[in-house]
């Protein structure tokens, strides 16, 4: 476990530092159950600060039921959400993998893994779209004259950028659904939308490195930006995106190198940065030399016919940008595929350490997309999906302001995948979850989508990957679940 | 440019350490021809260093030809393979990119881009397999049926560790080949050994951590190590594998995380370690607390019949053994699909950063290989490829010893994809790589494979990727380009 702490940043004194290096792993399920913490003094030593700080924030951690502190046994993790004090179980002793406690990890949160484990019948955890949604049959026939036509793209490497065939159709898609003119030497091939986010952190992002992230924000982007250590600065999300006011005035004090923003349709609140402020943050990275990483996940998947603005990448004149599209999302999650396009030396970085991590994105994978971008049957599929995603939402929508109303707040999303429900402030959605799963259904709780500060009175529900016959039978489930939890 | 410093460190001194960290950025490419280095004065401040420390490294390198110093202007990259100074050009100032110089990055080197860019007729430079040899058509066939039985693969996640049905049959794999006793729940998929590797490395490497590497080394995984600001000690590789003395010695003075080895036809050298030797390995693991990143690239294909020792991993008690098995090299490097094998709160670990990098494997070249493992057509492919490859080898062993006999030395490689070469002291592997291109032939001077100290008269010469056709006019050509320099 290793926490990096920074000394000068007036922003979060070290004890808050050294609670929240050690509630997020808590959290996230790294540090289980049972599991000892290192003693008040080894871990001053460690990290270099006095006895008296990490007491007070093991205290807090204990107040706030975390770990339960056994007189000359030690600091023990302990079950918040069942509400029982632990036993002290030093399980992990007996085990011959014990040694391994020693060994510091760099990993702060890993939220993403914890909610793919389960595999409940009710899904509105993960913001994926149901599969019968997406063109499986249409991907399936692609592929197959595509291995017929040429079976050595299932045995040969690609280049790290990716295929030069689909690079150039995603150049053509860009261009043509959002005007960007990127050249297709400045487009690369990742992984999804993740890896992007990742290659980003691991070439630019440091120690120390500080970050501005949207808060509430997408889940997995804090996970990156904390396990390369950074010190994330956060600014809240407004009804036209993240807050440009906070923005400025965290660069007049400290020099941000990363800005992290999901504009268009954000996850979870479903906002959309206007255009105004598009242009705005442009500006504002090129007055402090900031580069941003602009998230585009879902951006297609808008409603009511309402497209929404350009990407910010549109007003980048001087390679501040790097514009992640993810084509996973609204097509095949399966595949991990989305664009990156950036500019200069930086995208040379990203393309170096695109290698460093796996040298390159699978062939097959990207010829399956490339196919069926070819085939120009995007564009009616989006269609459709628009459609579909619509009228979920308008059913969720219908049933919970009949049945919920006095209870939950949210906005409408105009896009996107999700609903950010607020409930009133007493409810703590960690612990609604663990009786939802009782109940067969699963959801985000909110606090996941916090970098820092973490509101328990949060609910992400994607109304996205359950199937059509779920999606009632889940509505109603929810809401008996809140309903009965509030007596 | 980001270099970390390590003060404790009475390995290399400061002024080395910069010398290394700007001269292995302008051997792999990321600092090229042209570019301005930081100034004496802004460089020791960054780095909090006298500008005397920084000042005695840009005169080594100025020495050594890497950079030229304008008086007034500043130390530019210069052009070391032609031989010529370059003329101080300040291009990146006039580009509107210029602005990005001033980003500090966390790469350090990325051999492995930099070869896979060329695209030149004799490739001896990457040791993949010559697509012919791999089983193409079958798995199109398997491919094809898979897709028809189930398209729903095309689109569906798949959870984080991997498809269960294909860790299953890696169970089954490892343990019939190798006797290893691996239960599915701690086998993970990764794309390929690269982001196995990788993984290992984000979750228990650090700034100053301590890991231990062969010399020579695989390319790939120094890449790895020295982005995350790893301290490499390194061992020398025997004829036995990797040198135990040189770890006692350096485990008594320096505490490692990590020992990252090759053990089985080591990239580059081609050597095994002994089986004795794999079990002592393990006992100082055990005495010190150390991760042993154990590669097993090619473990599959040895020569003459004769099986190389059993993994490391089959030795491993107490989780001390995180084991990479490729699947990519001697099936689908396209697939980019191997197995990881480990313990406990490590192998939990190495999940939650899978997540974080990529959220998961596509399910569709997991299905691939998995179709092509439960055929039963791995054993007699691999038996085929063998033979392919030993026969290789022997052609440009028997072409060696009759026009290169007095000018190079080599141990015969028992298995892998490699030829690990010594050439004369006065020859200059890089430069000669110069001429190579112009000739169309390609090769991986030896120096990328050093983690530090770089030696130049070494060359690795894969005999697996080139057709079979172009095997024996690149050896005529590699040894017409030796012969024609020593003079």
């Amino acid at each position: 476990m290793k926490i990096e702490l920074s000394r000068d940043n007036s922003n979060m004194s070290l004890v808050d530092q050294i609670f929240f290096g050690i509630s997020e792993r808590i959290d996230s399920s790294l540090l289980q159950r049972g599991t000892i913490l290192p003693s008040v003094r080894k871990l001053a030593a460690d990290l270099g600060v006095s006895i008296v700080t990490v007491h007070k924030a093991y205290k807090r951690l204990a107040k706030e039921g975390y770990i339960h502190i056994y007189k000359g046994k030690g600091a023990f993790i302990s079950d918040r959400h069942k509400n029982t004090l632990s036993k002290y179980e030093k399980k992990t002793e007996l085990s011959p993998f014990h040694w391994q406690q020693t060994i510091d990890d760099y990993i702060h949160r890993a939220q993403l893994v914890q909610y793919l484990q389960f595999s409940n019948p009710i899904q509105f955890a993960t913001s994926v779209i149901y599969p019968k949604l997406l063109p499986t049959s249409l991907l399936a026939e692609t592929m197959k004259s595509l291995v017929d036509k040429d079976p050595s793209i299932l045995v040969r490497y690609c280049e790290t950028q990716g295929d030069p065939e689909l690079r150039n159709e995603m150049k053509k898609f860009l261009n043509k659904v959002y005007q960007l003119q990127i050249p297709i030497e400045n487009i690369m091939i990742t992984s999804g939308v993740q890896q992007g986010i990742d290659l980003v952190a691991r070439s630019f992002i440091g120690p120390g490195d500080v970050v501005i992230m949207e808060q509430p924000c997408f889940t997995g982007a804090i996970d990156v930006m904390r396990s390369r250590g950074a010190t994330i600065l956060t600014a809240p999300v407004k009804q036209d995106g993240i807050c440009l006011q906070t923005i400025e005035e965290l660069c007049d004090r400290i020099k941000p190198k990363i800005i992290y923003t999901n504009p268009t349709f954000q996850n979870p609140t479903g906002t959309v940065m206007s255009e105004q402020n598009r242009q705005i943050l442009i500006e504002i990275a090129e007055k402090y030399d900031i580069l941003i990483i602009e998230d585009d996940a879902v951006g297609d998947l808008y409603f009511n016919n309402t497209t929404p603005p350009k990407p910010i990448k549109y007003w980048d004149r001087n390679g501040h940008v790097v514009y992640l599209k993810g084509f996973s999302k609204p097509l095949s999650p399966g595949c991990r595929i989305a664009a990156l396009a950036a500019s200069g030396i930086v995208f040379e970085r990203l393309v170096a350490a695109k290698a460093t991590t796996d040298i390159c994105s699978p062939l097959l994978t990207q010829k399956a997309v490339l196919s069926f971008l070819q085939s120009d049957k995007m564009s009616p599929h989006l269609e459709k999906l628009r459609i579909a995603l619509e009228v979920r939402r308008d059913r969720l929508h219908t049933y919970f302001s009949t049945h919920l109303e006095q209870l939950i707040t949210y906005r409408q999303p105009m896009g996107g995948l999700n609903f950010w429900i607020e409930l009133p402030c007493k409810y703590n959605a960690e612990q609604l979850l663990y009786q939802a799963v009782e109940h067969n259904i699963l959801f985000l709780p909110g606090s996941a989508c916090f970098a820092k500060n973490p509101r328990r009175n949060f609910i992400r529900l994607s109304f996205s990957s359950v199937s059509d016959k779920d999606l009632d039978e889940g509505a109603e489930r929810f809401a008996n679940l809140l309903r009965n939890s509030i007596k």
